[in-house]
């Protein structure tokens, strides 16, 4: 309990970096080793802040904060920290301040912050908590990973269908511990099905006697504990949700999903789809430099086969080079387009299809679309760089040559862009992750074949 | 006031795609002109489904539905519209019908609606709203674009600071028009100063007599009016925000931000980061073949003079070609994959600006960090292209120049991937936008350079 009368203290800046004269005072309070010092600095950050502090200090100066202010680390400060530097911090925590850190947490926290630990230190945390909130987590954890089940918070508020506002709100006075964050009260018949859920502004802004059923809100949607976290995002954006019921097979309640959650598991999506359109796995700013190297050297791998394939194309043409030299210059052009226009396709096509854009009814307009478009600009490029060439070697017909090899690639760009994706979704391969080397290399031999077969029948 | 026992009815199969069977029966509806069966099937469906089936099914049947159930398009599903959708369906509604939808939305919601109308649209609207409504849409436009001043409502609950929560349950029970959401009561001071929030839930569970002063919430942020709705969104993730009170340069409190409005923010910034990667600005599938073909021309333009300029390069090595074509059946791959290391680097990068990742505190580690991670995934594929290329040609003297140019490539994707987004993060222009085409000439140059150069002086 407190009185507040100024904002919490920050350590960012207007526009949310951290703070540079912050952090210098954080720094010069871990040089001089002066506990209070920095108690001072740290203890009214938000756990979050504490969290981003760690991540991007030195590995030598988080050390250095975790031995003089091992009690600041509370369960708040660990569900924020990056995983991979997560289990660092918890090895690195007497037994003693890690069990009062995940005490005060809420089930989905715990569940959050055990489900990637190693089996020893799940164990710790474990122990550390009280038997129901125990079963409530272990039970959690036997729901798939990345799921409603392992999203939703056990702790939540519900009343009988037949109750008033003033019945809930006595029983909300009644009860001791009360979720720490709740905003509907759920409806539940004698079998524990849902049937609506009544928004807590609704409740006060409504006389005691009046049946909760019927100020219940009338969009009403429960999400299956199996639905996975990415459907749950989805639900909550494209709904405006701030609350809802989750439930089992048998329909009955068994927990909640917030909105706060969701907004998180849709940021780290669309973080992983950006991520991954780039061939990067999941990293982060404190993983090793190994590490980052070796996950980025899978998808360079793959792209030097998929270069590999477009040279195996030019070398059908060494012959035609030889003799025309100027095609050697101009062939990465054509190429660069294609690769270009294709990344524009397929870019736009996975993201529809996160968002559940493109569906039975817009299929069809959508691939013609893709190819209407690649004409087009192909046609544009295709006037722009047959002048460029032509007035560069002097040579009209290669003008001529390299603007039909730019029809045929930013065509096959536009087609190859949304198909592949497409194709990949029904497969149930991650269209994001895989879609870049399938369409670059339809691009690049299109793109080199088309331009060095061209000029081998016209120019030759 | 509705009794619900069960989930709203849903125009989505299970992962929330269109569902097929639902879409043919609208269809159909469609065809026969059957006013009732269509208002059957789509009233029940929310406003945000009515709203993206408007978006994907043809033009032809989305006037057919707009002319049979003109009545269906309420306020709601025009919030939900594309942009680009909006007008047009506007434009079709009758005005009588146009004025009902908008009278029943919150102001932040007319807000969204009518900020990029055409005037003449925007007047029909305001000219439907309330006296106080109006002025209330009208003030909110004076804020720049972009800003919280636009995002929030002004519709809000507060109390004097010195309330209990008897005074304010009474009051709220006396109070005719609730905003439609809130989750806590703002307090204020006499001047109006924001001093701290209380969520619902304490509320309702605290006795009558408790002074709201001291179940008001520990973390407490004000929004400045004026603040970008991207630090908006990134606030409400970073400190699991629910509803935040805005205050004006006085610090009077204004309105409030409501997280599903940031969630949906938070979303947009994700989605446009994402295809402005990729050169593609914004676009809906909803748009016309000629918009999306001009949208997208433009980052292809600027793509294809960084290919001119890399062929500038190529040129200067004409003859060295001439007399080795293997150079040009290898040059691309060296440029691929010093374009494909950069598009990673430069992702990582833009993705850790946007989420605030890189401080002052980290800069040049993670710069170092990308040189390292280069040069490593540098000589690992400098000695596999090399024995290929070595393989291949049969020429051991070729494999070392393609490995030491696949190093040096490397080697400046990864500095230039972070650099490049870093400098024009700091000279204001968006990093995600801007990075790859610098980034791509980069690799091109240097990569072209290095391979060519070294053959000259290598191999001749």
């Amino acid at each position: 309990m407190n009185e507040v009368t100024e904002d919490t203290p920050s350590l960012r800046s207007e526009n949310y970096a951290l703070d540079a004269q912050m952090l210098e005072r954080i720094l010069d309070a871990l040089e001089d080793e002066s506990h209070e010092g920095l108690a001072e600095l740290l203890e009214p950050l938000h756990a979050a802040d504490i969290a981003d502090l760690l991540e991007q200090i030195s590995p030598g100066n988080r050390r250095a904060l975790l031995a003089l202010w091992p009690a600041g680390i509370d369960g708040d400060v660990l569900s924020e920290l990056d995983e991979g530097l997560r289990e660092e911090v918890i090895e690195y925590l007497p037994p003693e301040v890690l069990a009062e850190a995940v005490r005060e947490l809420d089930s989905d926290d715990v569940v959050d912050l055990v489900e990637d630990l190693e089996p020893e230190q799940q164990g710790a945390i474990l122990g550390a908590l009280d038997e129901a909130d125990r079963v409530a987590v272990e039970q959690a954890l036997t729901y798939p990973e990345y799921t409603a089940g392992r999203l939703m918070q056990r702790e939540l508020v519900m009343a009988p269908e037949h109750w008033s506002v003033g019945e809930v709100i006595d029983h909300m006075r009644a009860t001791e511990d009360l979720p720490e964050q709740f905003y509907h009260v759920m409806l539940v018949d004698p079998r524990m099905h849902v049937v609506g859920k009544v928004a807590l502004g609704r409740i006060m802004a409504s006389p005691r006697e009046m049946p909760l059923r019927q100020i219940a809100e009338e969009d009403f949607r429960t999400i299956p504990v199996t639905q996975s976290q990415e459907d749950v995002a989805y639900a909550f954006n494209q709904y405006h949700l701030i609350s809802a019921p989750v439930v089992n097979e048998a329909g009955r309640l068994v927990g909640v999903i917030t909105i706060d959650d969701a907004m998180a598991v849709l940021s780290e999506e669309a973080e992983e789809d950006i991520l991954r359109l780039a061939g990067v796995g999941e990293e982060s700013l404190s993983d090793r430099v190994l590490e980052i190297a070796r996950g980025r050297f899978g998808w360079l791998l793959v792209n030097l086969v998929t270069a590999i394939i477009a040279s195996l194309v030019i070398a059908q043409f060494e012959a035609t080079i030889a003799q025309i030299v100027a095609l050697a210059v101009l062939m990465p052009i054509v190429a660069s387009m294609g690769g270009n226009a294709g990344t524009q396709s397929l870019t736009v096509a996975v993201r529809a299809l996160a968002t559940r854009d493109i569906s039975a009814s817009n299929l069809w307009r959508v691939v013609r679309r893709e190819a209407v478009v690649g004409l087009i600009n192909g046609v544009g490029f295709a006037v722009i760089m047959g002048v460029v060439a032509m007035l560069w070697f002097g040579e009209p017909m290669l003008g001529l040559v390299i603007g039909l090899a730019m029809v045929c690639t930013m065509v096959a760009a536009g087609v190859g862009g949304i198909v592949v994706p497409l194709l990949l979704e029904r497969a149930r391969v991650d269209p994001a992750l895989a879609s870049g080397p399938f369409v670059t290399t339809i691009t690049d031999v299109v793109g080199f074949f088309a331009f060095l077969g061209l000029a081998a029948v016209i120019l030759l």
